[in-house]
């Protein structure tokens, strides 16, 4: 039996979807930054703490994970096909490399012509907000269908574990503001979450599955880039460095050795820039990818920038290659990664995001009303970070990237 | 980035329903009792170890989630309402004790009338053959579609988290042999996993989520028992005691508890008989809830027999109440159980199955063509359990239950 449901009548759904987030009478409190002494936690009390690993570093190696999925492969005579036929398009298949594909299964339905998008996703602590981290992680599972395009989520689940390790007191001040963060967001998006499952576990995760089902012309196959299209990125790289920068604060022997490049205020600004762009939803950029004609998309998360890219540019229909001149950087981030030596490989396009932006192949005279329409919509810029070039389908940046500075935002009225 | 998708075209999944399980040569292997050793691992290995929980036992206490999922509530004002409107049905809604409801999501969609059906769920490895738990695991997500009364689950999804504490070699080895068998499972069910996520976890997890696209008749919301009816279970209790017993004979202090109860023969017997029914899918029993006009049906998980029927009850449009009177248990477990004192709680209702039976409403006079049909279709009982009454939806156990015990299955040309 699934653990909870809450039943959500139609009235209700649209009920939800035109909620003021401000309304929320704890929402001014909920947005100061967590101070765990608030919540009479220990000072020292840190969310990261409760999983060895962080965000997106959960996830098993690409190389053996694809060993593990080996066996899930379908028994098929015609395997060496790069594509399969599917509802009369070509889609990008995964054949013989499990592990790459769309950032959502599509599955056609028994129903008038329908599709099924599906998603799901999990994380561990990355952030020591816990109303943050369930905003992110709802953002980030979200994200998934609307990199195909979909702007629409139907049905949101959500998957919680409760570390062993919390007190009953952290636990019950941690887990229902990080699930009040996830809710939050799911209001956002126009969805609710109707379900899910709340396990005991070592480390505390948090996640979902988003659901929808549309019309062919709902989603954009990822496949259609063409020579000639540019790469637009709607947000700012290095939420991996920031969030580790940050926790250094806490360990001397680690600070002292960034602490020449960057100030305890720019990794704090870095940090709260970060939790703001994990946060936020790429809802509008999916919508603006129909209205300017994107020929396809991924949004940016574990493998990286060049990760992405390159599986994105790895099924394509159409000969192309995509270069990657502009690297947009959460301001001192790059001086940080730099510093590091190989820890993160910001630079070479492998440092992971979670909750990061869309990678878009737009056609180059769309590209830069695409970036403007939703900077006027969002207050936020994106950038054309490349161009598709004729090429057997691959990615790289260029020796020597532009790095662009993104200063941390200074919203009017916001507490950070 | 959703890591895994595999594209099933239209084509590929009626395919996937036609396959023969038996089609594949490395069948046989699989399904001999697991044998460590036969897999170079030492024969000490227990897949069980490798998570402090079993199964359901994973599942935060029901008083403490209420607390924690507060937030969740929508604020209506209508949440005195014990139901609320949906699609022109009055459907059980959550109100105030969210952690109880139907077993899957029912959601309206935006296209033609259609509801989305959907659940997830998860485990901690309660048996030491992988491939077995894989099955289970699969088995029990799908359950909740199938206490819905839906056939058809349209799209699965398969959460892994491989554990931190296995060696590369037990990874490489365990891990295929479970996601194998929840694909074996997702195949007889007539459907296929088309993505998921794997994650590191210090303990080793499965599960997943089962969504189905579907028109109203499709589905059975579960509260429709009237005065009359009679309660059917389709598959025999005592899971949690088998498996329990089990790994008691790796443990001498505690089997000398329950050693001049069972012999070493009847609990491996008991623990094939509880796997080899835990892996058993609802299937069948969903379709005939259909043929025999079934007024509801729950199915039999972490709360125990007695939790489940007591939210069955509670959600009931009339007022009725269940009154069973036959526990049929897996043989011996009734007595291991009673001889543990207050360890399990089986006769109480309270002992937690893992992918248990349906739980079923159905008018007296089709109670007795159900369990025929079921038996004639799967070689397995059925039985009448109990009886709905006039009362205010509550459910209870008689006072002294009669044990119904339910041999080991013994297939011809089976291994176990």
């Amino acid at each position: 039996m699934a653990e909870f449901q809450t039943a959500v009548s139609q009235d209700g759904l649209s009920h939800v979807a035109q909620l003021e987030l401000g309304s929320n009478p704890n929402e001014l409190a909920l947005r100061r930054p967590f101070d765990p002494v608030v919540h009479d936690l220990d000072a020292t009390f840190r969310l990261c703490r409760f999983a060895d690993l962080k965000g997106r570093g959960c996830k098993v190696p690409q190389e053996v994970l694809a060993k593990l999925l080996e066996c899930l492969q379908q028994d098929e005579t015609a395997q060496d096909h790069e594509h399969a036929h599917f509802m009369h398009m070509a889609i990008p298949r995964i054949g013989k490399q499990i592990g790459i594909g769309m950032d959502s299964a599509v599955i056609p339905l028994r129903h008038g012509g329908l599709s099924l998008v599906q998603t799901t996703d999990f994380f561990y602590p990355l952030v020591d907000d816990p109303y943050m981290m369930g905003k992110i992680a709802c953002s980030n599972v979200l994200s998934d269908l609307y990199a195909m395009g979909v702007t629409e989520c139907d049905n949101l689940l959500m998957l919680v574990a409760v570390s062993t390790k919390m007190t009953e007191k952290e636990r019950d001040v941690v887990i229902p503001l990080m699930l009040r963060g996830f809710k939050d967001s799911a209001l956002e998006a126009g969805t609710a979450v109707t379900g899910g499952q709340t396990v005991v576990n070592p480390w505390c995760t948090i996640g979902g599955v988003a659901t929808t089902v549309c019309q062919p012309n709902e989603y954009i196959v990822p496949d259609n880039a063409v020579v000639g299209d540019v790469l637009v990125l709607t947000k700012p790289l290095g939420t991996q460095v920031a969030v580790n920068a940050h926790q250094w604060l806490d360990q001397p022997e680690r600070w002292n050795r960034i602490k020449l490049i960057v100030s305890e205020d720019d990794v704090r600004k870095a940090y709260q820039r970060s939790m703001d762009s994990m946060a936020r939803l790429n809802r509008i950029a999916a919508r603006l990818m129909h209205k300017y004609n994107a020929h396809g998309a991924t949004d940016v998360t574990g493998f990286g920038l060049l990760g992405h890219a390159q599986t994105l540019a790895k099924h394509q229909k159409n000969e192309v290659s995509f270069v990657i001149h502009n690297l947009p950087v959460i301001a001192k981030m790059a001086a940080v990664a730099k510093a590091c030596g190989n820890m993160f490989q910001l630079l070479q396009g492998h440092s992971a995001e979670t909750s990061g932006g869309l990678l878009i192949c737009l056609p180059r005279e769309q590209a830069a009303a695409y970036c403007k329409d939703i900077e006027k919509q969002e207050g936020y810029q994106a950038w054309i970070i490349g161009i598709v070039e004729k090429g057997n389908r691959t990615a790289r940046i260029i020796d020597k990237p532009r790095v662009i500075e993104v200063p941390a935002k200074e919203k009017d009225g916001e507490l950070w």
